[in-house]
């Protein structure tokens, strides 16, 4: 049986550590949408008797593969040329697609080049897929039975011609209804442990197979349609899970659906016409950024200050220097006294504070790198809590920034 | 010819799209240092006949295979049973490994349970990888002449066991001086005007391939040794790319190797005994968050404000009422107020402010998403650039964080 999507990702940065692929999860993402499954992907480099090789290789073992990368201007982008040996047609000149590069430099202010002109030629018979933000058109040439997509590497340029033409292409290949995900999102409890609460359950679905995947933000569950059940059944075992999460873990199990947790509780404080504020010295920003990261978030998030310097928490934050000679910039107390003093300072509901040791320097036998402390203040109260997060810099951070909005959604919903 | 080494990234997750790949830029690089290069990736689901086909396609084809994820204790992680199946060897029960994953559990004050049995089986005759922040560890087997590493994935739980185990028993395989590769950045520039620009001098080059890497924070250019000459002309090619990229575009050309902007340019900070405040509107925190990235940043990076209401801007940062009245807050007036507002707020050598309309609403035909002011601020002046990016909302933040800190770093150069 041939796999329904395979794709191929091009470039020999991926082989080298240079670049990490952002395709493949958009790719993944979309073809379910349509009632197909990516089932293998391979990363080869930018060479042409490799690329021709793998097509060739997969050509007959999948009804549709997707490639991306290597349509651009310069001398490194062979792609073209190795999907055109594969299939064993010569490459051709396109004056459609050439005009169409004229213009669209015309509207940057710029001339096309003799180094544009490459980008003019596709294999013959090959439909040419227009792009509308960049030089490189895709195309797309169907060889046994198998419809082969090239796109181009920059994903602003990939994207909308997925949207436009690839998915409306795949859905008449076909013409199945969407496989069914649902994702289980938590925070603050580890995998071996969900899975003890809850395999009792989950061992006894007969419609989905279920996955765990632990990440820097909490462990997700994932039910996945094994079969073609009516949806009323499927429902009826997500509906289950759900049920068995909110009685088993209560608000550590934070979100049915893939939105994170800086949405979901930044949706929850507009909901309740509330607001939130935050002081960052651990996570330097991705709190703020977390919760900026999604339109619509200037409705409930006003302001954040990352405070790195000891001089910064006392004149953005109102800290206390004796707090800070006291206990010092990492403890409780200068924790509590940031929480509320961004609180007060941007007139918010609602204040998050982090301070602590990321490393890798700066620990200390009494204060060791991991050492955090994350706060809560609200009107009248705050909420600190210490822990020591295991990792680099980057994990703790990372960490630290996911437990320190969980918390706030874990507070938003006790005071509901 | 065999290929030196392939990875092979094991993982329903990363073909239904719930995560993006965290391991092959990691493994590529590593590989590179014992002079080793990933010639193919594969991404497989978490299924044992497809894992155990692939395996056995890939080991006469390699001489080096690492494989990872899937060794963790829930029912979905099925990679230690498609290896061993692919090698034609039983699983057998270690009793050293069992004890190693129980004194791990006990030194987290909890109990190993049958759930963590799982993790002590390994393929007959393997070497069993430990693994010192986790309970899965690792192993290789040696078959058909091909070194099989299998490794878990978390990246945290990873990246030890490949500097302490792999890449030991690869040096030992491959006993080769590392692959040299030399990067060039650049911000500002297109790929196709940088490749006219230089492609004069990369073209003649004997010793190195030359790749191109758009991203949104600029160009790369690449050089990848490509003989064995030996160092002094590598280093000389190097030297000469080095140079005409200096004349060709000056500033532009902000780094010789793999530090991003922001660690350039905080390095240059530090070297000068200057520091740095930012008000971030449209970034959200971004550039506070890609400063303080790197360890040692509080010594130039004093604070950073996240302001996205008016209020905050006017409460924070000092921005006049009557300036975001008359100009509103996306204008010229308001971002120069508030990079001096920051600056003098946080006593800092150098401001740096973004505010603009990062979308997908908020625009209107004076300012249309994508509208962005960027400024930087010193003793006596200020720097306001004018911009209207295009991509979405993610896109528009990240280039002009990017952006926004070049800038910084040319006024440096400028002011040396």
């Amino acid at each position: 049986m041939r796999n329904d999507v395979e794709v191929i990702l091009v470039g020999d940065e991926l082989l080298r550590g240079e670049r990490s692929d952002a395709h493949l999860v958009f790719l993944s993402r979309a073809t379910r949408r349509i009632g197909a499954r990516v089932r293998r992907a391979h990363v080869v480099g930018d060479d042409v008797a490799s690329i021709a090789a793998l097509v060739a290789e997969r050509l007959p073992l999948t009804r549709a593969l997707v490639l991306t990368g290597g349509l651009g201007p310069t001398d490194d982008d062979v792609t073209r040329e190795g999907v055109a040996e594969a299939i064993g047609l010569p490459l051709e000149f396109s004056e459609d697609a050439w005009q169409s590069i004229v213009h669209f430099m015309e509207s940057r202010g710029r001339e096309a080049s003799d180094t544009n002109r490459r980008q003019a030629y596709f294999p013959r018979g090959a439909a040419v897929l227009p792009n509308s933000v960049g030089t490189a058109a895709g195309f797309r040439v169907d060889v046994s039975d198998c419809a082969v997509f090239v796109l181009p590497g920059p994903p602003m340029e990939l994207r909308p011609m997925v949207d436009a033409h690839v998915l409306p292409a795949m859905d008449s290949i076909f013409g199945r209804p969407p496989v069914r995900v649902e994702m289980f999102r938590t925070n603050g409890i580890t995998e071996s442990q969900l899975f003890e609460l809850l395999a009792p359950d989950t061992t006894r679905l007969e419609h989905h197979t279920v996955s765990w995947l632990p990440t820097l933000g909490g462990v997700d569950v994932v039910l996945t349609q094994r079969t073609g059940a009516e949806p009323a059944r499927l429902d009826a075992e997500c509906e289950h899970i759900h049920g068995r999460l909110s009685e088993l873990i209560g608000n550590r199990y934070y979100e049915r659906g893939d939105r994170p947790i800086s949405r979901v509780t930044g949706e929850l404080l507009a909901a309740r016409g509330e607001t939130v504020a935050v002081a960052e010295s651990l996570t330097g920003g991705s709190i703020a950024r977390y919760f900026t990261d999604h339109a619509g978030s200037s409705a409930h998030f006003l302001a954040g200050a990352v405070t790195y310097s000891n001089q910064s928490k006392t004149d953005l934050l109102g800290v206390r220097a004796e707090t800070i000679d006291a206990f010092g910039a990492v403890s409780e107390e200068t924790c509590t006294e940031m929480a509320h003093g961004i609180r007060r300072r941007a007139k918010a509901t609602w204040g998050i504070a982090t301070t602590g040791i990321a490393g890798p320097a700066g620990g200390t036998p009494h204060k060791p790198v991991g050492l955090t402390f994350i706060g809560v203040a609200w009107e009248g109260g705050v909420q600190v809590k210490r822990m020591i997060l295991p990792g680099d810099r980057a994990t703790v951070r990372t960490r630290a920034s996911h437990t320190a909005i969980w918390l706030l959604y874990d507070q938003l919903r006790r005071r509901g």
